[in-house]
């Protein structure tokens, strides 16, 4: 390692004199400068957005907010928060519970990504998803961002953010071929009322909007954070110190009270009482 | 507990048959319908915010955004991925380095909101703030919110929060008290180069807004959102695996070699061998 | 900074060639060289324990093992990973639902420490804990390790960590005064039946060993350590996909159903539909 | 859900008016009772361990402890604490830091299951190894558990915990699969200083005893605790506030200074200044 070579790299930011430079932009220009979002945008992808990108963006952001005692990573931050009275563990706490099987649109935009890979930008969408969905099919690989414990064909805040993307021209050949993978697929098993998911058409979207996998499960996060905080919050002021699980809702099995020393000796241990 | 005392309660988002109503707004309408930085405001405090208060909430948000290798949440979350390449794990990593050094407004925010009860709506401000400056230096307690390492006299982002604050109306009798103690606490220490600094001023502006001590530090850790995803999503694409502390960095002490067995005999530990 | 003031230093550890020396020990012989409570305390401490001191340790890190579904961590932990299936994440998870209100015993190892530095190694225990508890009175603070949800006189798990350390000879003047501590404050209160609680007693013992407040809190997490795994194990073999709460122990209040677009316009915001 | 059908259900503690019962085992029995490694055993696997699988499991839990600034999470956990001076945050910190590409035996621990799975209790060994290695080269699927920065045929940590299952009589036909593996994929690829890792062994080791995956990892955590427990209360006794990275050590690239103004209209926003 030389001066050369140092062991970090970053393009972020960096300061000069007293000046942060966020991708080149004076920090403090960008404080009332431009939206939010679009500052999440210039952060992630290290230009600025245009008007259309922006706002499918904010349409992201506002796409889960928060979903009642439904999503574990609330349940679980407000049982945090209620013997470590602290937003930090509380927020760490609710992140910590997204993953495969809930508001991870990663894996959704990794399959799309791939699918896409293999077909190109010319080639023919329609054959390519119906080969994707005989090849799920015959290898029973789930394929991610379909179904809802209570939707029926239709997610309908799926669909808001589709129709949001459309309106600003961010709806491209990868999205298109989700659908077709969506729609081969709800045929194949004979399921028309499974829909596309919200978690699933953040993927889309995002995707079209060029991040990467990671990044959609990064900001699938920030649109959870408002949420999280306000739980956080209500628990804080108004919840229960150190809470339980009602003994009404626990089945604790059958297991019986058993002798420490007669089994130590049976194990194997010697007797040193 | 009962049906009419049941083990939880929450106000924030409920589900009516397939709609999510977030504080009484269908989520459907919310996507797309207001900027996300309107529906934070709405999650947290329950109602829509005016277009002034949205403006300075997004400028809050905008006041951290990044801040190079400097800050240790972001260190962090890149080590954590270099050996764990999860986002989320990366994530919760940066959200757990923010705390009482660092990046919490929810002290400031205490200190302010527990000094303007000792006043009141209609006490004397600068009073106030001399007798706040005077006790704090006679039990050595320490004001939170004033001092950054880098900047001298003016910290540019919060002067730039304070006047966007100032423009939307946003700026009343608690903010004028915490500058009182600032003036009046650099003038008893003779160190008037001594700011407010970014943190402090999030904590003035987002108290005039209302929100709870607890809440200004998850809005604090919003801001850094964006920030920490670009660095981890470019430590992901572009890092080391397994990330170290350079050798040329580390003073590993001089703690000789030693003797496992002779010094278990030595401390009472029969010779098991 | 310069080859003689490096940004790092520390003493826990360091490789010598291809030997890792660990408090000075080859790692290699530690490994089945002595018991893992005894490498615990070597780690923290920088020094073998005797065979009592690791006997106390052994015994403090046996005294919390689980806590059945009554402890909030555990069931934060099963919450998160029911969406995130990641043992990583749970244990996380579980760690980060210690604080003030359970499990941490720092709080009392802080105020023994405190406490006995006011009396000193001569002074006179009986008379500084009378003190102590009409000074804590007058100040309504709050006294910390007493009391339990479920034990009355005796919490039984701390008695038998005390009677350990008594058999050990781990038990001395700040032992002593934190116990006249809590018989001057139970009769000052008139409330007999408050116990010196398993937390409370932890913090004594560890205190008596030397470890700091902190130590004493990470200790405590280790001792959690098996009943977390072993829960967030059984989660993932046989508990329930993206668990929720109930609806029969929730109240969702009565927030009406509002209307985003007259909301919006009454704020001020511009008609922009 | 009914009385017969409660939404949770768990083994692993339970309470019985003021006793804790630990898979059955009365917790106040426990305390002092056997070792804490035996309580680790018993709470995973619902029974008391042997003499010989509690010397094992003891031998595993010691087989990390630390590594100097050379485990990502030991320095990830350090920049936490600095800012945030919190045990809890340090500790959840270090945890996160662990995964696919160190100190989870996890995939380890499955690679060995299905492998083994696949031969039976009365299949060829050596035949299923040469078709294991044939196949992952065939799919250039990597093999886990293989390999070292700092070790050349032989990781003395692992051959030490070898040893000790060995002569504990915990040494079974999974784990000769696993050598077999080895043995063939470095004769393969022609590169025989290729060792077993200390998390390979480890995983080997477990899995012998009957861990699940994500058990073995749940375990490799533990293991690390007592380093990362030193490090954290070194950081918080005698380290630095608010680490960052030396510049020294950072190529912050060559972005140059950019105009928001200009570019924002560019991007086709309006001139809202």
């Amino acid at each position: 390692m030389t001066a050369d070579d140092p062991y970090w790299r970053t393009e972020v930011s960096r300061l000069e004199q007293d000046t942060v430079l966020v991708r080149g932009y004076d920090l403090e220009e960008l404080i009332g400068g431009q939206p939010f979002t679009a500052s999440c945008f210039l952060l992630l992808r290290g230009r600025l957005p245009t008007p259309g990108e922006a706002r499918v963006l904010d349409a992201v952001l506002n796409a889960v907010l928060d979903y009642a005692l439904l999503k574990p990573g609330t349940v679980a931050a407000r049982y945090a928060v209620s013997a470590n009275p602290s937003m930090v563990a509380g927020l760490a706490t609710a992140v910590l519970s997204v993953g495969t099987l809930t508001l991870a649109p990663e894996d959704t935009a990794r399959f799309i990504t791939e699918a896409y890979d293999r077909v190109g930008d010319d080639g023919d969408l329609d054959g390519a998803a119906r080969q994707i969905v005989a090849d799920a099919r015959a290898h029973k690989r789930r394929i991610p961002g379909f179904g809802h414990p209570r939707f029926r064909h239709v997610d309908p805040r799926a669909q808001r953010l589709r129709q949001i993307a459309i309106d600003a021209g961010v709806w491209g050949r990868r999205a298109e071929l989700y659908e077709l993978v969506h729609r081969h697929f709800t045929e194949a098993v004979g399921r028309p009322e499974i829909p596309i998911n919200d978690v699933g058409m953040m993927a889309v979207v995002l995707t079209e909007l060029d991040f990467t996998p990671e990044e959609t499960t990064g900001l699938a996060i920030l649109s959870t954070m408002p949420g999280v905080i306000a739980h956080i919050s209500e628990e804080l002021r108004a919840g229960r110190p150190i809470r339980t699980v009602p003994d009404h809702d626990v089945d604790y099995g059958d297991v019986a009270r058993r002798d420490l020393r007669a089994d130590r000796l049976e194990a194997g241990w010697p007797d040193d009482r």
